[in-house]
């Protein structure tokens, strides 16, 4: 059947969020692209996850407009949508209420980089788009959604290939890869990183920035151009 | 069997809040309301959840009379009725000392609006019904009890539609809902609330109450008249 | 088999405390005492839960001498042995290194009562015993952490009926009851107790104590004369 | 098969390290030397635990250079190296990015001793070896991470055969021991030394460090010459 590999991969995805504790309830969501098609596989809105089967995902183009399935897609599709269309080299996107993560969103801060579990998936502090406009938030929400973090990635000059996890300030997480097993990878090290850095904060306020050099050390072993981490996995 | 239904919907609720990890050892406790006949099906007093059937359930009318059942319904048994005495809307009811709502309650102060989580579920912080009078505790106190909450919600001007859940300063948590099954909802949220708002806090004392833009574009994507989440669940 | 029936329920506490996240590898150690024969039955020191047996717990007099079993008994096995002695009335003896309580013994502090979780198990703060002497600890140790547990209670004038939990400062709590079944149920309540403590104060520093009219209210209904908690449990 | 023993123990492991919750995807490497060949077994790099079996643990010789496998040994593998050639005692290394103690490798601080739970393993706060000059990072990092360790435990005087953890400033915990299994427990303990701590300060800010006299029964009674502690196991 059409669109069969890309609703297993986003059935799969979404259960390995419930599997590792990311979501609560109906919370979260994950994606998987068909770039060749311009369309993705999304959770329906509001199911269990027990619920779920890879036939109930909901097939959408990267306008957001609903092209196979039964039910009603994601209430945050839009936001899927417009990260698939802006930055054309990702395949998968996954949103998650992730305690830890959320609650750095809810501070509306930034998770500093304080170790090497942080500097092996990026160099930067995670960053956090700040609260949208009213009029961002009273037009099509979930549509400015995906524009404040494009754009804040954009004034940051992050890369959405280097950089691959977000905060979205009095929201919660976003992450995205290559494939959607990417981002959900990408969703569970966001909320250990979030975590080990509310404790580090908790164990020394003002504790200090991770060293340059470390940052540059770890980040090039797994990603860079002589990478020596792991067999052939993706980079 | 008469009131099967209710006693059913009970003891899966009871069951739930144990799967959930929302209670220790015999606290908690959830019931049912069968509002044709007035009656409502209540876990029995301090049996642990591997020992419960849907037999054991309790039969109480709504003014707290046993009608049926061999056990002695929950000693919080009289604040369940009043709720479904005062609101009639409701048909389900849940208490539980769940780890971190339990804790804002001790610290005898409402959650504040931090998310869209929180946004998600209602508008106004969680809040907090004072500690209750040397009359009332030494009075009929578990019926108080529900009077405390009553006229609490009253007295903030919030309707047990629109907020479903509350802290008892001191105590713990109460939630209801439409269905038992709701009420349930509403306490694995309840407690997921309070830990992203401590972690919060810690994060960043003082963090500011979240934007009323995006409270009320959460709240209203949900539960308003134009709402977009989910298929057709309850909104 | 003569004391069957102790080995037997020493093992199921034991195993007990391992299923509720209570020990980490060897730690903790659970007894039931045969009042009749003025013996105890006890885990064996250092094996791993998981190779434990009814049969491989160790019989020992209440003075600590061993009386049957082919291992050594726990290394704690001389502070249960003194609160057998010199509590008549108690049936089970539990200690954990379980880490919320065992914080508050780092930091050699009481666990104040905040909350009615608390109340519903004792009226008082969770007792802290002082660091033990040097004199005390390079005799006799584990004889003497038992009379320091024991001595600390009669200076606070608590009665091991009614207050069936403390902690040992530097060290970790140990709790006890009329059988080892309600001394495990305290080893849990008091972790509990402790981790909601910590979130708390954390919230809010210096939150209130809990009123004591709630105080008495919660005790006096689980425990006192007119009692209406439970069905005919042991109160 | 040549080096069945210390393939099949690197395993075990490595395994015990995921069901332990000491590890998060594929972080964490366990290894095992073979003392009479010079060799020891490791995780093979970027694998997930649940493809992993005995067959795919990489041999590697103590210079770290690979002797047998089809895959690429993990990218700690210098570090292993490094302790196993400078200290012959020991038979095992562990390296996670466990939460807690990661956190205080993250604060750059060693783990002060505040319990018995902590001299029960060694007698001085847990060591936190200082973030490596810039020269060390960019040469062989990983096998100056060992010499790192090295010379910080020579510079503090602790051998390593009676410290057997120590914290790599922002980076994380590496543990050892006389097996590759003790060298795992030692890593469950240093996680749960690490999260009581943080507790310790938090319920006390500049809580009192652990009375001498403490320290020293507590550790005696394990290790010492007239240890009690256990049946027959390894002191």
């Amino acid at each position: 059947m059409k669109f069969d590999s890309i609703r297993n991969q986003a059935y799969e995805a979404n259960m390995a969020l419930e599997e590792a504790d990311l979501v609560v309830a109906t919370f979260g969501n994950a994606s998987a692209l068909d770039s060749d098609h311009g369309v993705f596989a999304i959770k329906p809105s509001g199911v269990p996850y027990r619920d779920l089967s890879p036939e109930l995902m909901v097939i959408v183009d990267i306008e957001g407009k609903k092209i196979d399935g039964d039910m009603n897609p994601s209430s945050d599709t839009l936001t899927h949508a417009v990260l698939y269309k802006e930055w054309p080299g990702i395949g998968g996107v996954v949103h998650t209420h992730s305690t830890y993560a959320t609650a750095w969103a809810q501070a509306q801060m930034a998770i500093p980089i304080y170790g090497t579990t942080h500097a092996d998936h990026l160099t930067v502090d995670i960053p956090c788009a700040p609260v949208m406009t009213a009029e961002m938030i009273k037009g099509q929400y979930e549509y400015m959604t995906g524009y404040q973090i494009v754009e804040y990635m954009a004034a940051m000059n992050y890369s959405a290939r280097e950089v691959e996890m977000i905060l979205v300030a009095g929201h919660a997480p976003f992450t995205w890869g290559k494939t959607v097993k990417k981002a959900v990878y990408n969703s569970l090290i966001c909320e250990e990183i979030a975590k080990m850095a509310v404790l580090t904060q908790q164990i020394r306020p003002n504790a200090p920035r991770l060293d340059n050099n470390l940052i540059d050390k770890h980040y090039q072993r797994k990603h860079g151009a002589g990478a020596y981490y792991g067999q052939d996995m993706e980079k």
